[in-house]
């Protein structure tokens, strides 16, 4: 496995896997977990090469968010990203990727205007940036993102196919904890009391799922009874619970073909997020 | 010659060239003039593929812009490529590249803040978004832009490093009519007696180059002289006359390595620029 601090080194690591081999790509923040794990195992199975980065980008965090405290443990990432066969690790500076004079963005214009992009103003700029680049130096065929951050993964899903790129979309299922709590890098913020009622949005979301099933289709209904089972978590404090259309990431009255139950709550100063696909 | 009108026309084309071959690309908006045809001719030079692309972009135009009268003549187009050893004419339509719930967009943070980027809202947003997808579209090894339009040769080199896209850029020098007027597929636009007028911003542009090569300074006395030379002709209107620096685009009150003087100035509705390198 290498690993390549440098963008040069990337793109020479990059140029030198003969064309026809396919190439998978998995972008992570690092502090890896069984989410991740399962994006790379996807890719390996996928492609010849797997392509891991692992990059804190401090362009997505907001001013008050949590850059500097956000977990790190690169000897650990790179443990386990060997394990899982992969191939290479991009693993640069911020100083490598917004050099002095940095000056251009990727926005979308519809796809934010909602759940995290509302009360994260900036945040999908960043994260479209950051992809975007990664994209254009280790020029995947195929890539790999979680449903946990959904509203991340459909801005992404479209700005592939908006900006006419090469890339094969693939999108994973979540990965829980035994007890329903989405893997995330940001759970070991959560204190033990604060850990055990996190799974508020896993039930919330078993709430919703469990009402559409049973053919409920008005999304103020179903988002009063979500609210309620989080509620219920004496430490949970609800930043937002919305039903939004797939396509658009715009809130629906109506259930449609494809909507997403989408939740993010606080606990403490934690902020965390889970959602479910109703269709 | 191929013309191909489809984005997924043009990738096919793009993807039977063998890999060993180099391929130089011109962007332009048609309605080919001598300052277009330098850049095939450049591009020809020192490429063995060459493609052009021919799209009046509609998002880089404003509300009350000249996008429904800009001049189009693709038989002409067509005829003038092929002579310049053109290989491929990309020729897409407008929902060809803006297909419904089109959504993610470039900007530039800073390089637009003066000169047309204050006076044309969301027109650089417009060209960086459309010049990305061309360069995702065309894959090219070398691209070509005119000197004329400055601001937006700028932005483009800054966002292929930006985005650490493996695109060589060059930057050609403006092409004038016999009287020192430059090259605008807009000129067509003026009366006669604009035309007549119109090398204001040329007569402007050598004063500014003089007190330059005389080793004045100070960008508010060169202003000041290259406003009055345009003034002189009764018919132009100043929409502005700015130094800037080369790299950052920003106003300079002393002029250092590498500065710009750049011109903005209506005949009746007709907006031309121009401008010069002073270093």
């Amino acid at each position: 496995m290498h690993v390549a601090k440098t963008i040069e080194e990337m793109k020479e690591l990059r140029n030198s896997i003969p064309s026809g081999k396919k190439v998978g790509f998995v972008p992570t923040m690092g502090y890896l977990h069984e989410g991740h794990l399962s994006l790379l195992r996807k890719a390996r199975k996928e492609n010849d090469v797997v392509i891991l980065s692992i990059f804190v980008n401090p362009i997505q965090f907001g001013p008050n968010e949590d850059l500097d405290k956000y977990p790190r443990d690169f000897e650990r990432d790179e443990k386990l990203a060997k394990e899982e066969g992969t191939d290479i690790i991009f693993y640069p500076t911020p100083e490598q990727m917004y050099p002095e004079n940095y000056s251009s963005y990727v926005i979308t214009e519809g796809l934010d205007r909602h759940l995290c992009g509302a009360k994260r103003p900036g945040h999908f700029k960043g994260v479209m940036t950051v992809v975007l680049k990664l994209f254009n130096i280790t020029k995947p065929h195929n890539t790999y993102f979680g449903q946990k951050d959904i509203q991340q993964a459909r801005i992404i899903e479209q700005m592939i196919k908006d900006f006419n790129l090469d890339i094969n979309f693939h999108i994973c299922p979540i990965v829980r904890e035994e007890d329903g709590l989405a893997m995330s890098s940001r759970n070991v913020y959560l204190s033990k009391e604060e850990r055990k009622q996190a799974i508020a949005l896993y039930k919330g979301i078993q709430k919703g799922k469990e009402l559409f099933t049973n053919g409920e289709r008005n999304a103020e209904i179903i988002k009063k009874e979500v609210e309620e089972v989080v509620k219920s978590f004496n430490l949970a404090k609800i930043d937002y619970v919305e039903i939004v259309d797939y396509t658009t990431m715009a809130p629906v009255k109506t259930l449609g073909d494809k909507s997403v139950l989408a939740l993010a709550v606080y606990f403490g100063k934690t902020r965390l997020i889970d959602n479910t696909i109703l269709e």
